[in-house]
């Protein structure tokens, strides 16, 4: 599950503060629909400039293979037979995940955490395969999932030019950005013409690069092998984003043709004799999801001190709120306790990046190279012309925005969403639409406008049916956070705290005041409009009218900066390429890439982390937990035959470079033989969301390709599996 | 090793900082000499006030036994009958370590860490115990160990009353010292008359209360069970201070009586039958060394700005020596890989003290002890009168030597001893002489008068003879740590440098220039005196003449603060003890101890430690590191008979307080019956040498009883062993 849905979740997080701070991470910065200001590439020119320490990555596309990397770091020179080999023997598998061929009878390799949805939707009555595992002895027994689909990579190619072209035409910023919407809408509809493959239009460096990827689906996909969701997600949550790790993380499915025989397929990665040995070169071939890895030292130093400890304060507040529910209402206290959990998760997330972000080394890199990168733009009068003043605008932004941060995020009382209060929701929606009702109608807000506003009125004047057994809850922590935020001298936190002095208190009194869960006179209020609500007691209302233009206030500083924003983040990414060229990866697209490492351990705990583990492990952390489900066995596991070789590598770790969406990844010795296929991060590899240190402990995770065999032979008896692996093809008995 | 030699290693390391800066640390506030400020001890009055946050720990005395503790905490009520039984069955092995009677029969338990050395003494010629472990299959097969002897605590006796009535006979703060110090001799001579005990006079509380301790101490100890090192240290200086751990350290000896008989001992521990589950209360008795906990918040602050990163500093810069050297010289690389392993578990010891250091939530948590601690204090007249100038004047000398610590660190030439440059050692002992000899002979320091003199000359007279490929490595490394402490810009810095841009390039133009290697001319400037010495040109002496004033003016700050603070810091004992009395327990002394805990993993690296490991871990950790000496596993260990249940728990950690000196202690069950034997404590136990937070991550780790009897019988056949651990006697077949 791991890198499946870290995206999601640290997505949905990542909402709540952005929503108020603009800016504050990379994610709107790859919205294409903000390249605004496109230009022409001059990337030969200055390619050879050599990069800065910049922890860009090692996420290179096949587009701009690293044939030179390769070669100077790993004096292995990979010729394009061999990217080509190893780009159509790997997958897209179906939105969410990465795969591969591992036979040339279509036999897929991925994750157990990217086929749980298919193993659910195979599984008959009874059957339990998520729980019991799954085995087809024969072809016939493989089955057909669903819906299920995987992509193949056949064809890029570089649009640049013709895009650029038809951009240079047009004359604003906005027609230059129809004209490649345009463009690539053209170039989608002639690759359908000539081809029955399906084509994207990928935006790489920001608008440096513009490049067609031509993809073949494979719809027919059938479920082969999958061990026990235990052993596929073994130590749980708890174990997520860590290591030494004991996870057969792993499903086998294979792709049919149109005539429902098994798809063959020239390329595929054969599986290895022994896997990866500690220091070996090895190649991790996927499609990692997202990275921001261009944001300056301001815009880290702005995540730091204020996004991420604001994240990280709220989720602290949400479990708390939720044990206190939990023990008032037993009924609700298992479902709590999976909330609880799933938060958890997200805190490790969000620790581990803040982690990064609080290491002074790894900012001092960055400023380094902010440093190196802008005097690479200054030495030339054209670059310094369009880029020089990138670093300063980003840095006046966040200082702009830093000012009013505090007011932003405390002040937006409906902000919080799912953990705030509703009495502070509807108090805001009611002071809103006063202002907004004071204003001549064409300067108002959509929804306050025509036939939007009776909608807004209706449902403004429902009052609020709170869960009294946890709305004070809600409301005592948004009190706390605002306190926190604003101090308690603060006007606003004086009204909302009147004397109480714990928030709890304050929360209890507020809301035993407060008439915004009565129908009749919430009603009355919308009725009577911006008068009575202006005039109204209610103490929420109170609070909300006296947010309400400092939020107003800080949002416009907010706003302000906006466009400049999103320019000057296009712009960056653009600079990036023009003096580096293709030496640095651009940032993830959930498009395919190849990342280069070398198994390795690492220090950790003031030990060793070693570079693989091994069965025995499994069984440690098993009894070493009693009655922990998270490390619980199936009988099969703890009745294993004298034959199963303990000593087998289950997990290892290697330096590569991945993110969400690497998931399922094969990961390749430099003879594109398989030894292991990817599945996580160690704690170390949180911060790789903005920065990927080459040095540091930040590692891969993969299950060993000797472990998969050995639990296919011994726990499983999967004998046919284990000969078309080592065959590279079905072999018949 | 670990806790045994950790003591010493830290010990080394603090003198070179607390050398220069005075009261850096509590290394000389226990020292008994410097309690000059006696006073009359009122705890009864106060005992009853709740203790504040303190993270005092909970190293009992059995002076005072904490039966309201265990009763409050535990519900568990022991009697004195309980409390006499531990302490009895408790032993002090040798100087170093701690044990326990396991048998009625004299059978004694330690660590194999603290029997290393009785190991290799009784190994006959080609017998390599230490490597090859040992197992005595009967009685006469036992090897007496010369000089060895455990010492048991048979009687304590308050005689408080009488020391501080002697005490208070006299007037001056000497005549009270001497009055103190003839009255632990008396109490020892007559309790040697009346007994044939080894008698201890033990200050605790630095001087709130007096105790006569009375040892019985035995002779004849003879070696019965030791497994390999490769067991008994597993995982090596690597795995040392971490969990999870797989360590089989125990070892086990008997104790014979005068007629050469198993001794026969009414005080034992019985072996419990399943060891100790999670949450389960358990006790570890045992002798802690030394703790610094009662130092202030001014005092850790100043620890964690100056003390300690200096100390890593100079670490950091001993590695980098060490292996530049390594490069020059191939023939001396085994012993330097050896001298950088030992550096770097010193290293680890200190990041992790620093760690706890710089973690704010301890951090504040003292500042709001010494807050509640000095509220208690003012609040009573005559202790105010007392204590109340205390806090302020210790963070008085704090701030002064914060003022002068970077010359006082830098400019002492001399002071890195064996990591210093021979030159500046040389360069500021002949400024040194030259300063001395200038004043009247009465003023001057004892080397620098009569007899002395000569010889201090004849040894200044000697050039140096550095080893030319370390040499400049030392002289760089001390360059560069001028340089970062004081500034590029300081006069001596400039001079230092002398344009050079690095540190390297520096020391050797200032080799290259200097004559202190130079027989002739050294002994030339000895003999012509300090004229020549103010006169010489040597660059080097040129240095140690402008450091010469500022360094002295530093060390005046300090001088004059030392005193003082000495005082300050017995008087803070003092005062703990009359405002909470013996509700908190005393800085260790290395004297008999009981600290209460329960069994419990913990969070780490993302996920959970368990409370518990399994000789499944052993194996995994040695397969998955290929051929690294450290995990090495012997032959009968990897053959393991199939009847080797290695489900079996073998280490576990639990939340009890110990330090160095704990080595080898008992951990116990209410039952009083033995659940494992203490070795180590984790990485985030290592701050307890200032603070012990109830609450954190840090944990004791023991051999567990299960993981010593198994393998006592599958591995070793030591049947008879297990028999009188499971029978708590002697069982003849």
């Amino acid at each position: 599950m791991s890198m499946a849905t870290r995206g999601i979740i640290l997505h949905f997080l990542a909402v709540i503060a952005c929503a108020a701070i603009v800016g504050c991470g990379g994610s709107d910065r790859l919205a294409t629909t903000y390249e605004t200001v496109p230009q022409k590439t001059q990337p030969a020119a200055l390619a050879n400039v050599k990069a800065g320490p910049f922890d860009g990555g090692r996420m290179w596309t096949f587009d701009y293979p690293p044939q030179r990397h390769f070669d100077t770091t790993y004096n292995f020179k990979a010729d394009q037979q061999w990217f080509d080999d190893v780009r159509m023997s790997a997958l897209r598998f179906a939105s969410y995940c990465s795969a591969s061929f591992v036979s040339e009878d279509g036999l897929v390799m991925t994750n157990h955490h990217c086929a749980r949805e298919s193993i659910e939707e195979v599984s008959g009555p009874e059957e339990h395969l998520l729980e019991n595992g799954f085995w087809a002895p024969t072809l016939a027994d493989e089955r057909k999932v669903p819906g299920l689909y995987v992509d193949q990579l056949v064809e890029i190619h570089d649009v640049t030019e013709r895009v650029n072209a038809a951009m240079d035409r047009q004359n604003t910023d906005e027609a230059k950005l129809a004209a490649r919407d345009s463009m690539a809408k053209v170039l989608k509809e002639e690759a359908g013409k000539k081809t029955n493959l399906r084509a994207d239009f990928v935006t790489l460096y920001n608008g440096g690069k513009y490049s067609l990827y031509l993809y073949k689906r494979y719809n027919d996909v059938r479920l082969v092998f999958a061990p026990e969701v235990q052993l596929g997600y073994y130590g749980g949550d708890w174990d997520n984003f860590t290591y030494p790790r004991y996870d057969l993380d792993c499903s086998f499915f294979r792709v049919y043709d149109e005539n429902g025989k098994p798809l063959k397929t020239k390329q595929f990665f054969r599986w290895s004799r022994n896997g990866a040995v500690e220091g070996e070169p090895v190649f991790v071939i996927g499609n990692p999801g997202r990275t921001s890895r261009l944001n300056t030292a301001a815009q880290l130093e702005f995540n730091r001190d204020i996004q991420y400890p604001f994240i990280a304060g709220y989720l602290t507040d949400m479990v708390d709120v939720y044990k206190k529910y939990a023990e008032r209402r037993p009924d609700k206290k298992e479902e709590m306790i999976n909330q609880i959990f799933s938060i958890a998760n997200s805190q490790k997330a969000y620790n581990g990046q803040l982690a990064g972000l609080r290491n002074e080394v790894l900012m001092q890199r960055r400023r380094d190279f902010d440093r190196t990168f802008r005097a690479e733009v200054e030495k030339r009068p054209e670059l310094k012309a369009k880029y020089g003043h990138i670093w300063d605008e980003i840095a006046d932004s966040r200082a702009k925005v830093r000012a009013v941060a505090n007011d932003l995020l405390a002040l937006r009382l409906g902000g919080l969403g799912m953990g705030g209060s509703a009495y502070l929701q509807k108090a805001a929606a009611l002071v809103r639409y006063a202002v907004e009702m004071e204003k001549p109608e064409n300067e108002r807000g959509k929804p306050y406008r025509e036939r939007m506003l009776e909608l807004t009125k209706r449902s403004l004047s429902r009052p609020v049916s709170p869960d009294p057994d946890i709305e004070d809850l809600y409301l005592a922590k948004q009190l706390a956070m605002m306190r926190r935020m604003l101090g308690e001298n603060d006007p606003i936190v004086r009204v909302a705290f009147g004397g109480a002095t714990t928030p709890e208190e304050a929360a209890q009194r507020l809301i035993a005041k407060s008439v915004l869960n009565d129908s009749a006179a919430v009603a009355k209020l919308v009725e009577e409009g911006s008068q009575a609500i202006r005039a109204c007691k209610d103490p929420l209302v109170a609070i909300a009218r006296m947010a309400q233009p400092r939020y107003d206030a800080a949002q416009a500083v907010a706003d302000a900066v906006r466009a400049r924003d999103q320019v000057n983040n296009t712009l960056l990414g653009r600079a990036l390429f023009d003096v580096y060229g293709t030496t640095i990866p651009p940032d993830a697209t959930f498009t395919l890439r190849i990342a280069d490492g070398v198994v390795k351990g690492y220090e950790y705990n003031g030990t060793k982390a070693p570079p693989h583990t091994t069965f025995y492990g499994l069984y440690d952390r098993h009894y070493s937990f009693v009655g922990e489900k998270d490390w619980d066995l199936p009988k099969r596991w703890l009745d294993y035959p004298p034959t199963f070789n303990l000593r087998t590598p289950l997990n290892f770790v290697s330096t590569n470079d991945i993110i969400g969406g690497n998931s399922g990844s094969p990961i390749i010795n430099r003879n594109k033989e398989i030894v292991g296929v990817v599945f996580d991060g160690n704690i170390e590899s949180l911060p790789g969301d903005f920065i990927f240190a080459e040095d540091a402990n930040n590692r891969t995770v993969s299950v060993h390709s000797s472990g998969i065999l050995e639990a296919a032979r011994s726990i499983f008896g999967a004998q046919r599996l284990v000969d078309e692996l080592m065959n590279g093809k079905i072999v018949e008995r």
